[in-house]
């Protein structure tokens, strides 16, 4: 089982704006990438085709606030963190910060919760994560989440 | 003074994901659309240089609650609130309609608080909202924020 | 019968990047806004389901030359043209224009080559244009094209 | 001296889109990703702020020809090649195969010139290659290119 996952984002030049800093949305972008890393740790694809039926995971709730600029090139870890684990889903909060900075200085936090659906008929309907899914994945300590 | 104002949105192909669906990181683009369109429509560009020195705004926090999806060609109402005005920020809420839908279903609901910055030797640094700025946005009826 | 469309195209603010323009690769995006409402001004979508089996419109080869930047809250007018009609595949030029600029100054010029597909089982294959697409769609005069 | 780089990239959900595959518009980021990273493999940034003045890589031509889909998860090796050096601009060569892939297919090539520009009060102007970049990047031998 697993609760924690850490991945690390380089800072590409089409993720920045005429600010000179990485654009908001892109730091969500980052947080699915992470997201989706922790599911390969687990033997999974976040689009989940090894289980019958077939499962994914769309957003119900996103949100980050942002506290320091990123910007071209740097590298950042982001750190996953399960908060939550209901019947049909997850919650991570994810902790961003620079590589190699000292002090650590937390740059953003980000929360997701996503819903385990499946399709029939083009139609996208709520789910219980599946069993072989839910066994690998467990809350973080409450003092992680802090 | 206004406090609202309505953005049509057309969903774009590149715009969703192979879910089929609109990839929710981009529901942030168009709340953004929506907020520089608000901004013209006040006479300034959300890179507000009409003032001295300029100013930019930058978010400390986003977030969006999402209902339904959104599919390719959809048009959709991006309807902004203004729902908080302090000395240095300004927040917003989005409610994302389909347009021509009856009943009219909410697909999404956003919030976004962005910090007036101004921009010194690289550095950004909060700064009180310009006066002719803040005399043009007004917060909104309560009724309308629910 | 058609052979020309011009769309409208504002500059987001997220289309931008840390050099202050559009980057280069969201030209693309302003290519398929215009051929997609091409598609509708024709009474079709570019993910063609009003046909039986329905198509899609995958591109073999994208170009651009860019000439002149665009920045934030450019209206560009992106002119699309009809250069080639096979029997499974359409080729587009594109031409950009800023939107009220005298004298009138070509920004970039675009070439796209999209196929004509069909899918079974997951697997993509050319198919002929059905007629009643192909019907609606002719060469533009050379001299448009140059 | 140096006349290409290979890099890793990993198909990240949301570069896909409804057709299940990546968007085009994406290989062209994956490029620039290349690109960048070969740079930093030379000792400099893209953003060139090691010398002075400072320079920047526009792009003056882009375009790609897709011959095979890749999918989200999918590794791809984008390997740069220098096809092109002259005084004042680079031409690159990109070829697009799937890790681990046997045979190895050719999913797509892609073609950049970027040219060197310094910007003096807001305007951009094509400038000779710094000789310290110049001394460290080479055209790819000839067969290599085909």
């Amino acid at each position: 089982m697993a609760y924690e996952f850490k991945f690390i984002q380089r800072v590409e030049f089409s993720d920045t704006d005429m600010a000179g800093i990485v654009h908001y949305a892109n730091f969500f972008r980052y947080m699915d990438s992470a997201e989706h890393a922790f599911f390969r740790s687990l033997g999974f694809s976040i689009w989940t085709q090894q289980v019958e039926p077939p499962v994914g995971w769309p957003r119900v709730h996103a949100e980050c606030d942002f506290k320091k600029p990123l910007r071209f090139e740097d590298e950042v870890e982001v750190h996953l963190l399960v908060s939550e684990k209901k019947v049909k889903s997850v919650s991570y909060v994810f902790k961003f910060h620079k590589v190699g900075a000292h002090p650590a200085v937390e740059i953003a936090r980000g929360r997701i919760t996503a819903v385990c659906v499946t399709e029939q008929h083009g139609k996208l309907s709520a789910a219980p994560i599946p069993k072989v899914v839910a066994d690998k994945i467990e809350v973080a300590p409450k003092e992680l989440l802090d």
